[in-house]
């Protein structure tokens, strides 16, 4: 197997990728000749997100990763040096010998629980140089942080129903999704429908079918012979089925469509049902063609709501399978059912309150854009300089540092933690 | 010059940048012998974002792009024959196979304004190939057109103050600050603080100051010797300025600091004001080096607001540079205003309503998160198949589709848009 390198970051995540007032200070303080002075900033939120009482730190080993390999090529310098005409040769010329070799970096691991106010990486080195990475440092954890924490409040409401994080298509950008996908993982989702995020990152993926699929079916010829399965013809067992139960309602064109999903998928047989209705049509459609595969001894698998109310359908479906599995002496009660369709911490609240048997959330949208609070105001300030703490006195009373490096320390009292010391 | 390419979203964006139902489709159309049927697709949103009257849309560029380069690696297919590990080994040999020539892609010029319900991208080709790229098409053009029309709308609401993207801190993730920076730019946005952005896409860059830099500077001996401009002791002048205008309450080390700053910077002096007081600190400090610098033939260039009330504040610095420059002869009337913090489309509105005197808004977190609806709904639905028009029923009558199709004329009267027809 050839590897494919994660290297998209770095890519974008170089010496430029920060704001120009990063570099126009980095001249000033070199042409003041205090640019290796040795400095401290410290990275950290006033308020935790969401309206919550925690956060979850997470992006150091984008952060590591970005200090480690932080160089200018030459030509960004020489982009750099149409934006500053006026400034000195032998100031580029000094940009090309930076690196990072003299910092110190301190940092939580990734997915702790962090609290506001608290230092969350400390960074030492050449004040010029620590200046200088504060815009990408905090492009790549104040994301991953936010949709952490996201996930892992999600997640929580959750209470033990599996989560799955669909938001690839809505995310802000391509990297806005892989992020989202990582770190909701990191958050404690259990998988993603991003196929590339499972490869890159080993992260378990799922998916059945759209309704665009069940569309592409209208008659009997579109499913061509693709209705046999071991010797049977699952499409005319499935009717039969069907005028027993009476179930005279369901779909045509649909059962077609989960025939011929049933004969690529015996055994992993999971269908989207709400494209029509959802239980007089959707259901028992899945029911006809999971009663064949049981016959044939195969596990039916699933069924995915993405519309309606979804509690109320959870129940109305559970019963369905196991009414339907009893009257054949089948154990269908192993068929799960997984919802999706714009859910929200609210509305995981809101279902678990109706009672819901969901056994698998889909979320997307407002898990990958953090829709509830879009971004983290994670902050970067210098707090020591030459040894000597700075402080940022500000009208703003919340905007008032406290200044100096500062460590914390979490107590633990039998090994639960208890506690945070900040000194 | 060596160049540089732009290629960070060919590494994301590859066929398996996809939802995994995606996949499980094509391999169920592939069994049924039904992967090479014609179909159409059509990309459309709903609703226009933020409760607007329209949209602006892009990422054309993206999707052709990603279209043109569409082609599984063999590491790829591995990894999906990981996870399909019933699949038939002809279907990976197949997918190997896979390009884009079959394909006819329809799309809307990035950058124009677009409704409701209009097909805003028509991909026809065959079903699975078609289908398969539903996610990352999505992906590339639902934040690219949200982010178009929020800078659109903050910028329409500006009323011809300059707008600048200063969101790269708080951006979902590095591609998500990137992709903000260039379609705010596309929207009408003037410029950026993301150098790297600058450099890809030839967007101006601006920057200035932080707090961090003018806390740096404490004592007199920060300044080492980097006061002196033109044989000018500028710190010395500055101070007999401060003396005959008795402004005694101005914070020293910020003096300190625009002093370092104007002779690095003599040509394109600006500083930010609101690190102490920004009336009786920042803005004198800043007119007392800028004075000096005037006497010396430079003319100074402006001051950031970062707090407080910025309608008010950027008046009385208009009033301040106008007084203190006809008491020495100097037209100071060029000095411009730059206002960040926290500005959204709301607060523009107010500060238009409290008559302010800004010249240039710098907008961060609000406009690349596009706080106010960080996602755009665009879907895309199958139309047509093998030349039959497809719909979508639904017990949402919202969620029915138009089937088949479809184009859209704009009408001109005297070369004014009245008009979109669709049929």
């Amino acid at each position: 197997m050839e590897s494919e390198s994660v290297t998209c970051q770095e890519h974008y995540i170089n010496p430029l990728f920060t704001d120009f007032y990063q570099v126009t200070m980095t001249y000033a303080y070199w042409k003041a000749g205090r640019h290796s002075e040795r400095s401290s900033f410290e990275a950290f939120f006033r308020k935790c997100p969401f309206k919550g009482e925690f956060a979850i730190f997470a992006g150091l080993d984008e952060v590591i990763q970005f200090i480690r390999e932080f160089k200018f090529t030459r030509y960004q310098i020489d982009y750099l040096q149409t934006q500053l005409p006026h400034a000195e040769k032998e100031f580029f010329e000094w940009l090309g010998t930076l690196d990072t070799s003299e910092m110190i970096v301190k940092g939580i691991p990734d997915g702790t629980i962090v609290f506001g106010n608290q230092p969350l990486l400390s960074i030492e080195g050449p004040i010029a140089i620590v200046q200088l990475i504060e815009t990408p440092i905090l492009n790549l954890i104040n994301f991953a942080s936010l949709i952490c924490t996201n996930a892992a409040r999600m997640n929580i409401r959750s209470g033990g129903v599996k989560c799955i994080e669909f938001g690839l298509r809505r995310a802000q950008g391509p990297n806005g999704a892989m992020t989202a996908t990582k770190y909701s993982y990191v958050g404690g989702f259990d998988g993603t429908s991003n196929v590339y995020a499972g490869m890159l990152y080993g992260i378990p993926i799922a998916g059945t079918i759209a309704h665009s699929f069940i569309m592409s079916f209208e008659s009997e010829d579109d499913l061509k012979d693709h209705r046999t399965l071991n010797g049977v013809d699952v499409l005319s067992r499935a009717r039969e089925f069907r005028d027993e139960l009476m179930w005279t309602n369901t779909i045509d064109s649909e059962l077609f469509s989960f025939v011929s999903f049933g004969c690529s998928y015996p055994d992993n047989f999971l269908c989207l049902i709400d494209t029509f209705n959802t239980i007089e049509s959707g259901c028992k459609n899945f029911l006809l063609v999971a009663l064949v595969l049981a016959e044939l001894g195969y596990k039916p698998k699933g069924v995915r709501l993405d519309s309606g109310d979804l509690a109320q359908l959870s129940k109305d479906c559970k019963k369905l399978f196991t009414e339907t599995g009893a009257k054949y002496g089948f154990d269908l009660s192993q068929i799960t059912v997984t919802a999706s369709n714009d859910i929200n911490e609210a509305t995981i609240v809101q279902l678990n309150q109706a009672g819901h048997q969901i056994d698998v959330f889909g979320i997307g949208t407002n898990l990958v854009t953090c829709q509830a609070q879009p971004a983290l105001g994670m902050v970067y300030k210098l707090v020591q300089i030459e040894g000597k703490p700075r402080i940022k006195l500000s009208e703003d009373k919340e905007k008032v540092l406290i200044p100096g490096q500062k460590k914390v320390f979490r107590v633990f009292e039998n090994e639960v933690p208890s506690f945070d010391i900040m000194c």
